[in-house]
């Protein structure tokens, strides 16, 4: 069974094509630009040389367009026709409170675009996709792999804020949290590593890139995480705040800045670009620092500070620590991050192996003897986790 | 040496007359509703029945007047004139970037009244204050003692946000803290019943009352505390929301909320208030709670949650922790609280013992035989740790 992954960002998509019956990967690139000068395909056919188009692509249905037929390619394709992709899945971010992967209907469709207000960068584009798909590939089975579904396992006292209880019950207001595809795929892993059923384990996962978030995850379920009703808070990111006071908002205003303005500065102008004044990069935030740089210092220090923070909050309330894990860009290449973010964390239970941890991009255990939690870097798989909720769903309908 | 203290607030002033020579209570009283029907003065004149005095009392002057009038009343006074009276000492919730206590002259008056838009429900009632008593008492020194001010001790990774670094420079955006007086004066005392040097410990105050926060103590250092830029960040409280994702703010606002609404709605109407739809009182939310209510259930939880999540970070960036310490009139009056809080917190090292927990209103330790960190009840005395800085400043003056 082969089984196409599509994730539809406002200017992009990325696919990748899985053989499942061994979890291959057949091909997989990205379309950049879309709707913009200078458009882009990148397509890597597993074995062979990539392949780089340069067109103007006007809108989604065109990069879809474009996506399916460097698979079928006589020259660069994996496959021969159409008939070869048996589903396809779509990573969609925000779900609301399906707590499920969903084969895609119009019940789903219409769910997917009532929550276009919530996540308006993501699922408009999103739902895009799907009717290229449609379109292109009638009749094939689609299923929607949502970001915020793995968090809806949440106890409500830690998805509710303290706020009027009607701004849940008539705003949907409420933490959901994102990147559970993630969390959901290293946490299994991490189980995996040390054979044990994910049901017995307390587990912290960091996923941490130019977008981060934290989850504690409890015998299977999310205890809590650091994102809430939008992506923009919990841990200082790239150019966003993160978790601020939030009457900072309103005594803005009240100096004159307007609500759109104050939007984009805390999720563009924020984070360590905003403290640093030097680079959303965390690799230009450490060199600045390291040439002495102390507003590049005091970014990293925040950053680093941050995490220790959730870490700490998230033990407290499991009551232990089984195993932590770092992953994402950040998480799997950054060792100076994760050794500061592990450093003097003995007390709850954490220490690392300094020399274990000088590893980049792999599986990789990097538990110092003596601490009681394990640590772990493990390279995300989004798009084999959708690859396999698409599998379950459409074999289970068929 | 007498030393009187006022504590301003938008509508009410309290006092206390303080002997210094052995620290005790000559006098303490409010004046309540100033400027609002129905206002009044309760006086409580030490080893003496109190007295009530019902009369209008348009302003702030006329409030400090009327408490003054009532230490020198021939009949229920406790001073011969106002010649007893050696020095004032004015609690001011907002002080700035200012580090310590300090002698009111027209340079500290012109910062607080600098400081109003910081924190205008209360730096406008204590500069009034202040200058009642020049009129009423000129001559007597004066010193002002700052809620913000121990915790100017704070590292700048804990204190700057993630926020474009002009907002901090131009605007002053950073985290202040507040009840500095209150941590400070439990934090001593704490370390006076172990009999160790605060500078060699490591400690958690929590002050929990109506306004809550929670304070990271090391060495005699604040390393982090949960207010924030004002006094609505950190904890759920009474009526205050606390941290919560700050796109929330502007989401409102592209719903039809104003600016106002919003301030008044995260302030006034959430907290346990807002989730219970009760009230903002904790005993009526945990009455409701065992009476069955769910959301009652949920506003306790999600109380008992967040204080929890905060005492796990801080245990964190601390370390370790040698002391827990309750406060306020949640934290010193309330046994089931502090039972929940520190239910199921044995691995971040905190054990109470539910007996000893069985106590009101006054100094105990509560921690159970084996807790790696002592827990103590200590009720908090902002007025003397006042009167303390006014007398020692006062006679470094002279």
């Amino acid at each position: 069974m082969n089984i196409l992954v599509l994730n539809c960002g406002s200017s992009s998509v990325k696919y990748q094509l899985f053989n499942m019956d061994n979890e291959s990967v057949l091909a997989k690139g990205m379309v950049e630009r879309i709707g913009i000068e200078g458009a882009s395909l990148i397509h890597y056919p597993e074995g062979q040389e990539k392949v780089v188009i340069e067109k103007e692509i006007p809108d989604h249905n065109a990069a879809v367009q474009l996506c399916l037929e460097a698979l079928i390619n006589p020259t660069y394709g994996v496959i021969e026709n159409y008939n070869e992709i048996n589903a396809i899945g779509h990573r969609i971010v925000h779900g609301g409170q399906i707590s499920n992967s969903s084969l895609i209907d119009q019940k789903i469709k219409d769910m997917i675009r009532d929550l276009i207000k919530l996540a308006p960068l993501h699922n408009g584009p999103g739902l895009r996709g799907i009717e290229a798909c449609e379109a292109i590939l009638p009749g094939v089975p689609q299923v929607a792999v949502f970001d915020t579904s793995f968090h809806q396992t949440m106890p409500d006292y830690a998805y509710i804020y303290s706020l009027p209880y009607e701004l849940y019950e008539n705003h949907n207001i409420r933490r959901y949290g994102f990147h559970g595809t993630s969390h959901k795929y290293v946490a299994l892993r991490a189980a995996a590593l040390v054979e044990k059923p994910l049901e017995e384990l307390k587990l912290i996962t960091c996923h941490l890139g130019n977008g981060s978030s934290i989850a504690a995850i409890k015998y299977g379920k999310v205890q809590d995480t650091s994102m809430g009703f939008t992506p923009l808070a919990g841990l200082t990111m790239g150019t966003r705040c993160g978790d601020i006071d939030p009457a900072i908002v309103t005594y803005l205003q009240n100096q004159g800045y307007t609500s759109e303005e104050i939007d984009r500065l805390m999720n563009k102008q924020s984070g360590v670009l905003g403290v640093s004044g030097v680079s959303s990069d965390f690799r230009d935030v450490e060199s600045a620092m390291l040439e002495g740089n102390d507003r590049a210092r005091l970014a990293w220090d925040i950053f680093v500070y941050t995490v220790k923070k959730f870490i700490g909050s998230y033990i407290a309330v499991l009551n232990g620590l089984d195993i932590l894990v770092f992953t994402a860009g950040l998480g799997e290449n950054f060792i100076s991050a994760r050794q500061a973010i592990c450093k003097d964390m003995d007390y709850v239970g954490i220490e690392i192996d300094e020399n274990e941890n000088k590893v980049r991009g792999c599986e990789k255990e990097i538990t110092a003897a003596g601490s009681k939690a394990r640590v772990f870097v493990i390279p995300t798989n989004e798009e084999l986790m959708i690859a396999r909720d698409t599998k379950n769903i459409v074999s289970n309908v068929g």
